[in-house]
């Protein structure tokens, strides 16, 4: 039910002083209809600028990070220390970061930037039903971190930490067990077919802040009794494009050295 | 990166007795490649069978429903009372519902099965960007439910209305602030341009469900002050299909009436 774009290109216009904004659209669906039909292709234009405004660590930044590391696409990245934070949040869209700037134009959400970025990146499936499959991985790994993330909003660490092993004893091990069964299934493959897509890369990021002991109160060793899972992370870690992000100077804290093979 | 989608078939394949599964997959794909490419169209085959298993109420069901009613797809649908939930939680992909079973195979997570749903009943944007706006609303309307669905885990009736009301002027206020801009801009259109997608659907369900007088202390005048939102949701109550699935006899407990135009 949905013709044309452009009326909302103006949506979440940017603030110039934070980057100029391109005209010019990318022709990457005029190139894939073009393909599909036989006819000439549409004439050369300028790809998006992708830029990526969050914190150094990985976050709910990493995902939008690893699809256009695989999918080869250049991202820009502002990531920003947690004190510059109130500077930018007044530009976010929603008051929240990760946001993404697309030739200028703002988009919030990390779950809807992770799957634009994807879908650019060529990491979202054409069918629709495998699509839906990598969705629900994506979707169960939000259901993974989410209630880890939220114990960061309880201010004493003796609590904190005692709020954290409940989660790992509890509804952690529920999730990871779901997703092993899911993933033993798929054998050799990925959660939603024989090809990665967004999906592994957010259990693969999802299960790799797991094991990098990060969060006090959840163990390096919150894995074990998940070989499927196990394997899973190592054969995404392994993917050359992802194994070459965390060899770049600026993925080298501490925290990414979980996000490499036999970590 | 993705080609087959065979090998994942089996992942979730429901039991017998709870329906049959359908050999033969959707020509959808096939045909729109088979459209596009001009040639022959595929031989005609079953159309899939859509399955959604939930609770009565609109709650995590109701966009799923929306996408099929909007879209003119046959939804079966098994609405169990909340006694009967262990009975379908056995056989929940995540142990988690709602979840919709297709040709006899399993979805889970809504966010999953409203977006397939929705690109199978055409409220998709075929543009990138444009399906990340409708995403970017569809996941806007997630941040404004989930803090008050979180509610009914408080036990305490007194506890609980306080806890909602903490909810409707702190967080409830600024995401719908955030939501009124959106739409604003829009002016007459959708979330994501001229025409109607499944973000809109969202958010009429998350404003309806406000309005609905169903949560103690979430009170029926928490749109007022959002007159781009009450426009908006009446617009899409309007919409024919819409209006007609809130005038089926199904649909017409207490909280439905709140789904209404001018409700």
């Amino acid at each position: 039910m949905c013709k044309s774009f452009s009326a909302q290109r103006s949506l979440h216009a940017s603030p110039s002083a934070l980057g100029g904004a391109r005209a010019v659209r990318s022709p990457r669906g005029a190139r894939q209809v073009a393909a599909a039909t036989g006819q000439a292709a549409a004439p050369p234009t300028t790809m998006p600028s992708y830029k990526l405004y969050y914190f150094p660590l990985p976050g709910r930044g990493e995902v939008a990070r690893l699809c256009c590391a695989v999918g080869g696409l250049e991202l820009e990245e502002v990531r920003f220390p947690f004190d510059q934070w109130p500077k930018y949040k007044a530009i976010a869209p929603f008051g929240q970061c990760p946001f993404l700037e697309v030739d200028g134009t703002f988009l919030a959400q990390s779950a809807a930037i992770d799957r634009y970025l994807a879908a650019e990146a060529g990491l979202v499936p054409k069918d629709a039903f495998q699509a839906a499959l990598a969705d629900q991985a994506y979707n169960l790994c939000i259901d993974i971190l989410t209630p880890l993330f939220d114990t960061f909003k309880v201010k004493d660490e003796a609590e904190r930490i005692k709020a954290r092993e409940a989660v790992v004893a509890g509804p952690l091990k529920e999730k990871l067990g779901y997703a092993e069964t899911l993933v033993a299934k798929a054998g050799d493959g990925f959660v939603a077919g024989p090809e990665l897509t967004y999906g592994d890369l957010h259990l693969f990021h999802a299960l790799s802040t797991i094991i990098s002991g990060w969060m006090d109160g959840v163990p390096k060793t919150a894995l074990d009794g998940f070989p499927a899972l196990q394997a899973h992370r190592n054969r995404v870690a392994s993917v050359p494009q992802v194994k070459a992000f965390y060899e770049r100077e600026d993925n080298q804290d501490d925290m990414r050295q979980a996000y490499k093979p036999n970590a």
